[in-house]
């Protein structure tokens, strides 16, 4: 690049979409256009590379957005970029385009495709953790989390509405694969009985101890999140273990599903998502590459993709002796 | 009752649960103590009137109730009042506390009780609809029904977030056994493409005509809404369906279950639940019997049990025909 | 207009904007295409029609706007539409577009604009109400009342809170220009104590009474809503009043404002707008003209523009009644 | 205290409060419960302990209110307990019942409160930070901040509907003694053009720049948040001089007032009063005394008072230049 020729880079969003997605795409967009540069916004992630679905930027695609779920970059999964010629074709249009850098938003696959593609042709890429399960190292949250624990529990305040005046047992399913971070603060938030979740091997152990001396003792009902992990059975799952071994309980089952994934953005995910988008625009002048944008401490850290994907964040203990004490 | 004695009134809920039950409790408790009569709340419904589990109610125990889901009183199944014995003990328990009418709020189920009691032993009972499914004749509206239809389109909204990120098609399972008022003005509600409802026997056709050439036309996703009614399949069913004859497509399955319960009324819910509670004091005044409030044209009417309970309210052809315009 | 040439309509939103108006644009727009018709969006309200600010609208132009508060149209005062030049403006520029008819969304004042510009030009206008007041004559409600009031109540629950919590007394400014819609009815929603609505001359025995026996007696806090109309004083009237003549209360006031006009549509008011707009094309289909589209005991009703802007619409006795009664 | 004889505490809510403080509550007293304490409830603040309105709790009185906006605690000021005699007073109280502790749940004259209080008698007492302000050295948030934030932020979202439907710039007020967490923080998460704090002395060379190159070039309506402060004007004094400098403007003012105090808490909020009221107990048996718990990177700290109330917690610069990078 020449110095006095204007820098273009890329923003796309992949994988799972996350409330403020939408809220760090303005924020990339502006950012970036406020330091000098050209920015394109590339519809359905790795796939818009491969079909050239890109469109230059300018500040009014990104005015009013910031409060909307979803992504106006729209998402999806893309096999063709899992293979070299997939990979190389993207390469070439963002040639095309004159594009050298990319911002991906998005999980831990998202950004594991962003690392090899980046070390393929050695092209910049900077990543920004958008995604509801809270599962990436290295970053104290992740874009999404915030409003997906907000939903969770506004969910949860209406269904104990309903179990408090039926005095019920209710098992209620939230996303978070392998990850227990929405089903245990999600049951701290919403006041519930217990969390069954994947990071804690005895889970059994919990349903038997929480069925033993837990709940009908002074409650008149009892509300359980289950992490949708194999590994906890599900909701379902629990719920025929205690029907059969406790059939005078009355159990109940929910599962939110999708409706976790939407919502207008909490202010934390809008505050986090403006201040990453923006870190993501200094990491590139920065010349920085291969890294994500974490937030450590309320400190903005970069993160080697290598260490963010490594996927072992660890579940904070207190959180759980926390949530015992207090569901007596 | 002589004349210078108190009257005293009885006031349960019963059935399943809907938001606005505690506005109602409050409107009855607040415009009986001010008609002079002295007022008791019956817990868990007709089985509190068995185990007589009925306290005075002032005007403080409904304080600060009005913005609650739920029911305070709450409420349950009780299959002893199903029986002769079982009303006979409730009957021998208002006498003894002197309770001269009652006030029941709940469904078709409920006043059906209440019909059959009131019949027995030629006691007065006033009859509020509160139910979320809209589904009892004579009233325009039921307590619980506005709020329950907001909370769909809310999560609606939240999944036509990840819908439209994501270009899937979705079938979004909502209450109301055997009636349609949830799903196709939910639909209307929340821009859905279709709504799959019982009242409507050539549902699979509906099902065929959408796919044929509704949705992936100029759409890049669409949300149907399906009662929760075996005669249309349910969700799950629709999905299979659809994922057998069109294997191509992205289809998901969302069942939004007992959070339709739950939730702080909405302005429309607490004031018609204010407006019926004081109109069932006015009836007892009134010396009517055997009937339920209802609401027809703003106005209040007196709706007798046995036509409230046929259950025969027709959809509004107008609404099917407004959704399909509308969805193109 | 020839038989074998398509039909043109313009579309416009005027005055104060209203939640639900892009529900009724999309309905519009949707039903006119789906009718056959070429729609045209009109921006800034009659200013556009003089500016000629028009857009061809499809079906995209308004998708995922449903549950968007605001209008994408816009609004705007306009001085020169109240000219006869600037009318003839207008209607050239109608001319030049082919535009045959127009559909108009806003209050009295817009509709009032309507009935001048229909009369001169012999143009065919339908409108429909949009406004938060509730004030037009001949429709059970307008498009935005129902969100309005339940933003009212959402902010009521909020202050409270903190009423109760210190025990306080409140006046809470509501809109409602000469029409106490919203204060009473938010009054009712909300479990205030009163409202002060200008319908009711004899507001400040109202007060004297309400402070005579009312609040403090056996209650610890107190919530009033007042409508903005300069005959009740308004809040901060209100409260200095109290201020002087019972220095000992702990009066506190709040206004709030712009926010009422604001956020998604509930699904009542979301669904009326749809029902409006796709009646709004069967009325241009059925050769009406000036007329606005009324919802009667569920029904749609054509209101001539004469008759709907008389603004006398009284308000429900029965509910100042009932709030009295519920207040205690 | 002897080692048979069951240790009991005391736990009060002082100042203004905030969403989270109930939250706080059920989290004391359940976790000194599970710990074997007594636990008594003293109303009104400091008030209540010296007119002795105590009440033993157990596990049911704060059952089903972690959801609860305000405090079920009440708060009051109290100018008794600024004098020897009044707190003297409220010592024998305390004396009286047998408690030997107190978890004082309040902001920073809560805290200053229960300095004094804890030096004169030589009484422990564990300070939990309750202020939606956050103005409190030493942790990274105070219970009802993010709660706050969320309330501003939805107001702001709704206001934006109709300032964009009209093309305005909007001077909303929001609460923040001398601090501009609020403003500053509500303004990124909101896309508002500015915020105008007290921690910057230049506010007016804001406004200035705003004005001469902000808002009315690419966009069409501008959102400015002020905090209350005098040291900005507040959002009246603003106005009145752009009003006078650029009568052409169409400005408007928006002060959000109490409601910022109310609503349900969010899950943020929540889950730090639950982690303080546990930690709070935690304290207790670790024999801490005159410190308030904080929060800082994820960890319950403590925080002496004389730090805590010192009150020069510093805004985070970085937010504001991200502020200004995202409102081009």
């Amino acid at each position: 690049m020449e110095a006095n020729e204007q820098r273009a880079i890329g923003i796309l969003t992949s994988g799972g979409d996350a409330p403020g997605m939408n809220a760090a795409i303005r924020a990339v967009t502006r950012a970036a256009i406020f330091a000098g540069f050209k920015v394109f916004g590339i519809m359905r992630g790795y796939k818009g590379l491969i079909t050239d679905e890109i469109e230059e930027f300018s500040t009014q695609n990104v005015s009013n957005i910031i409060q909307r779920g979803g992504t106006i970059l729209k998402t999806a999964r893309c096999k063709e970029f899992q293979t070299k010629e997939g990979r190389q074709c993207a390469y070439d249009v963002l040639q095309r385009h004159g594009i050298s850098a990319l911002v991906v938003i998005g999980g831990d696959g998202s950004l594991t495709g962003a690392r090899i593609f980046a070390n393929e042709f050695q092209f910049q890429i900077i990543g920004l953790p958008g995604t509801i399960d809270n599962d990436l190292y290295g970053t104290d949250s992740t874009i999404g989390y915030d409003t997906a624990l907000n939903t969770i529990m506004d969910c949860v305040d209406k269904i104990r509405d309903t179990a408090t005046s039926h005095e019920r047992l209710f098992f209620i399913e939230v996303m978070g694969r392998d990850a227990g971070f929405l089903a245990l603060n999600g049951a701290i938030a919403s006041g519930a009985e217990a969390a069954i979740i994947p990071e804690v091997a005895t889970q059994e152990d919990q349903l038997d101890e929480l069925i033993a001396n837990g709940f009908r003792k002074s409650k008149n009902s009892s509300i359980v999140l289950v992490a949708e992990s194999p590994s906890t059975g599900g909701a379902m799952g629990l719920a025929e273990r205690v029907k059969k071994e406790y059939p005078n309980y009355d159990v109940r089952v929910s599962i939110l599903g999708h409706l976790q994934r939407g919502g207008s953005p909490t202010a934390y995910d809008r505050i986090l998502a403006s201040r990453m988008g923006a870190a993501a625009v200094d990491a590139l002048l920065d010349d920085q590459r291969n890294v994500m944008i974490g937030i450590k401490n309320d400190e903005i850290v970069y993160v080697p993709f290598t260490k963010a994907i490594k996927n072992d964040k660890p579940i904070n203990r207190e959180l759980m002796s926390t949530l015992r004490r207090l569901s007596i």
